[in-house]
């Protein structure tokens, strides 16, 4: 595919990209009518939007079309999954430059497909408009199979709290990235393509999960939500938390304290979840916490080690190590 | 509210934008969580997604911010009846200057939520951005009811054509618009805020339409989806379309036959579907073609009485009256 978006033409664009497209059963009726008809065998559907802006979002320089389109397509498919939902379809939504290598979209729709197929769903649907800005508006539909949506209301005081996934490990490598680095390659592609654990979130619902989130803004912000929701209390036992070997290197070598990525670090969409204190828990959760009564909440409503996380110390922040 | 986005942030504006949805109920779990939760009682869900830009699709100094909301949302829950389908719920996601005065977006909402109201549906969930363009893109659900979904390839020789809805109407107030004109009223109301036929779209599942589609590209271009995709021609009856006097008189102060209007404007989202030609229609359809066998389509898949229609003499082409 050679060329620009403007001379492949609106039409041959749409064409090109309804061709990387591959069919699965829940999608009874793809793209090319007004709309499209997906399965939705619980009778309820599931269903999150996001929109990711060039230079807000992702950066051009930093990652493949094909990885924005892996990572815009998980951080949805993680909203689903959170719920407690199977990952049913998604729609795309795109404003493309006329002057954009028309690769770039078509790659960028093999990178949404990919990640569908990891998540179990099938791309409906999408529009496509010429602009200035090259964005991308996703919404994915998901089905509950019978049990009850998660929402972040549910925490109760004794809960354990739980988390699957990876925390800190883009935060790093964004971290790696801004300073002009490339490697360690692990954190970096962490950064660029996301691996959310789709499939922990129906099977935490199965598990009689109180509460769930996937982490986008950070664990401590997150958990802050379920927290607000809930009208709890959460405390986090950071000696409960994995800070690998290589991210505490990279933490040495710019001057962070690992374990702040790993506590505020977004984008991995890992999924943090309550349950009840006598559930049994597979060994891919980790708990990493505990449930508390509010109390009138003079304190802030996650605490890390008893005590509030300081948030001046975020991952985006240079001056250095900070004091937790 | 005085002051603007930058001013209220992006929590206050989320709460404000939230503060505007009313529930309905078919939204079971609304804004708020990590996704929402629609019912979707017939175990299918019809879905389909717009994006619209500043400057491309709408103009601040053309419509307020009110009416850009009802205008996207029609635009949506338009495809999803012209499926056959009953709209349920809509999700938005939004760009939004910092500079942008609160109002603006707030009044959007007020927009989307109403237009939601009218079709029966109501606003699931959504996601905004700060971003340099304002940017709305709007994903729409439905639900079948037990009905198949009508697409555009059902239709078959000896089918009636028939059109529910206005035509034209949109493109004639943009006409007026573009020259400096703020009236007639009742044209350029109709390009500010379209009233697509929502009811008729499941109506005429049940009357067993054999194809539809919603009018968002003018007649002919719509119909030419049906007959691709149905493989047949259609041929269009010019004396079965309702050009009004105003629309007229109209044509005539700026040079335009009106007919085009009727026949290539969009934005109207009139339905028009094909239907068995013994199927008794009730009053608001108008019958206004037949469908004819393809004949290796040596003519275009849409005729306006036995004649190619002059593609030359669009809309937005100034240069008077064309012949037809």
């Amino acid at each position: 595919m050679k060329g620009s978006v403007g001379e492949l033409g609106e039409f041959g664009l749409i064409r090109e990209l309804t061709a990387r497209i591959t069919g699965t059963p829940a999608v009874r009726l793809g793209p090319g009518d007004d709309a499209a008809v997906i399965a939705a065998p619980d009778r309820r559907v599931v269903a999150s939007t996001d929109i990711l802006l060039e230079g807000r979002h992702f950066r051009r320089d930093w990652s493949t079309a094909y990885d924005v389109g892996r990572k815009a397509a998980a951080q949805n498919l993680a909203d689903v999954a959170a719920m407690g939902a199977v990952p049913t379809a998604v729609l795309v939504g795109l404003v493309v430059p006329a002057e954009l290598p028309a690769t770039w979209p078509l790659e960028l729709m093999d990178g949404i497909r990919d990640e569908c197929r990891v998540a179990g769903a099938g791309v409906a649907g999408g529009d496509v408009v010429r602009g200035d800005l090259i964005t991308v508006s996703i919404t994915a539909l998901g089905d509950l199979g019978g049990r009850d949506a998660v929402t972040r209301s549910g925490a109760r005081p004794g809960d354990t709290v739980a988390v699957t996934g990876w925390l800190g490990w883009s935060a790093a490598g964004h971290a790696v990235l801004s300073r002009g680095f490339r490697s360690p390659r692990a954190f970096v592609e962490a950064h660029r393509r996301p691996e959310p654990p789709y499939v922990a979130g129906p099977a935490a619902a199965a598990l009689g999960a109180t509460a769930m989130t996937d982490v986008s803004d950070g664990l401590v912000a997150d958990l802050g939500h379920i927290a607000d929701a809930s009208n709890v209390r959460i405390d986090i036992a950071s000696a409960a938390l994995d800070v690998p070997a290589q991210m505490s290197d990279i933490g040495q070598a710019v001057g962070v304290d690992p374990l702040h990525w790993v506590l505020t670090g977004g984008e991995d969409h890992a999924l943090v979840a309550t349950f009840h204190p006598e559930t049994k828990l597979p060994a891919r959760w980790r708990v990493i916490g505990e449930v508390l009564p509010a109390r009138g909440r003079t304190t802030p409503p996650v605490t890390v080690d008893g005590a509030a996380w300081d948030k001046a110390g975020g991952w985006d922040h240079f001056g250095g190590p900070h004091g937790h």
